[in-house]
């Protein structure tokens, strides 16, 4: 069943949402390459971080194009976003590279199924924003190189992508709950169960991430 | 007088202590943006902040076209820079604004110097990584604005302009010290008074910008 196109202010929102999720992703692992054991390292997560700003950048444009002050759009997800990287600081660089690989993960799922309620040229924008898969290569190696060497960091940061993903969660029924409807009629088009289906869908994804880089869900 | 070309040593130095400081000028840009008073403004630095990072990845590829690895390359020049940021750390908004302003400017004074002594395509290259007139263009506004609306404000960051240039000097000088004399080599081509005439237009150029945005040296 195809819907409807989006309603101008489900773009202005959704937009909104994306562009906050970049500004924060940028800083807090602009803070966390401070954790690298070496300057290659903390060199790879700070160009990670970077390329959070040139997203960012096209998304408040098309905000700005829009009609729509880049702040105003952002600002009814500062608590959520904010509450959750709070709740999710990374005490060490293994927690720092875990973070980034399941949060950007799980983020760009839930991009890539929003995107398709979209008109052009947001969608492909949407689309556009998502990250670079060397990033995400960059971070498994890092976790896979580290559990090889010790087989127990595997549980420890199992247990840490569990608590990203419940933060996570957490945050997002606070983001869902405090939308005035546009954003969530972007998911929830054919019905309750549309809501249900994608959390199986995402859930599903992470769990696969997890195990390929021998992490356990 | 035209001087010989640069050893591939001092060409290795170079390259490798601008890398380190746009890497550090990434770290804490990125960490000043959260003194932003809102967040267009926070995502101006941040967009700044991630600029430093596109030209870090450009010389460490060419150092690593050198043979030379980054991180050795860098690594000599850790402790000045570090002891820099640590001791200007910015604790308003204005300050912050106000390093980015007067760091990066006197920074690309130098390397603007520095590049005559290289050969293409080094300097071409470190011409490339010098910062974009935008971005000063922000951050003066920033001063300007705020000395309009309370003149007070002129005084304290002309003694905090003063307190940068200060530390930076002595950081440099401690690079200089440490130096195992490629680096100098590039500056004191055609004697000691090089130095000291280089001292001079860095001085003078820098004067001119405080003025030009209302601050006194």
């Amino acid at each position: 069943m195809s819907a409807a196109p989006a309603p101008p202010s489900a773009v202005v929102d959704l937009l909104g949402l994306v562009a906050l999720g970049e500004l924060f992703a940028f800083d807090r692992m602009a803070a966390d390459a401070r954790l690298a054991p070496d300057l290659r390292r903390r060199a790879e997560l700070s160009a990670m971080a970077a390329a959070e700003m040139a997203n960012y950048r096209r998304l408040a444009d098309r905000l700005t194009e829009l009609g729509a002050l880049p702040d105003d759009a952002m600002a009814p997800y500062v608590t959520a976003l904010q509450a959750y990287h709070d709740s999710t600081e990374p005490k060490d660089w293994l927690e720092a590279v875990t973070k980034a690989y399941v949060g950007d993960a799980v983020a760009d799922d839930f991009i890539r199924e929003i995107a398709e309620a979209l008109a052009e040229p947001d969608r492909q924008l949407v689309l556009d924003v998502l990250h670079e898969s060397r990033y995400a290569d960059f971070a498994a190696a890092e976790i896979r190189a580290a559990i090889e060497a010790d087989p127990r960091v595997a549980n420890r940061l199992s247990m840490w992508a569990r608590r990203l993903v419940g933060e996570g969660l957490s945050q997002a029924g606070r983001v869902a709950a405090a939308d005035r409807g546009a954003l969530t009629g972007l998911i929830v088009r054919d019905g309750a169960g549309d809501a249900q289906k994608l959390f199986r869908r995402l859930t599903a994804a992470h769990t696969e991430r997890m195990a390929a880089v021998g992490l356990n869900n």
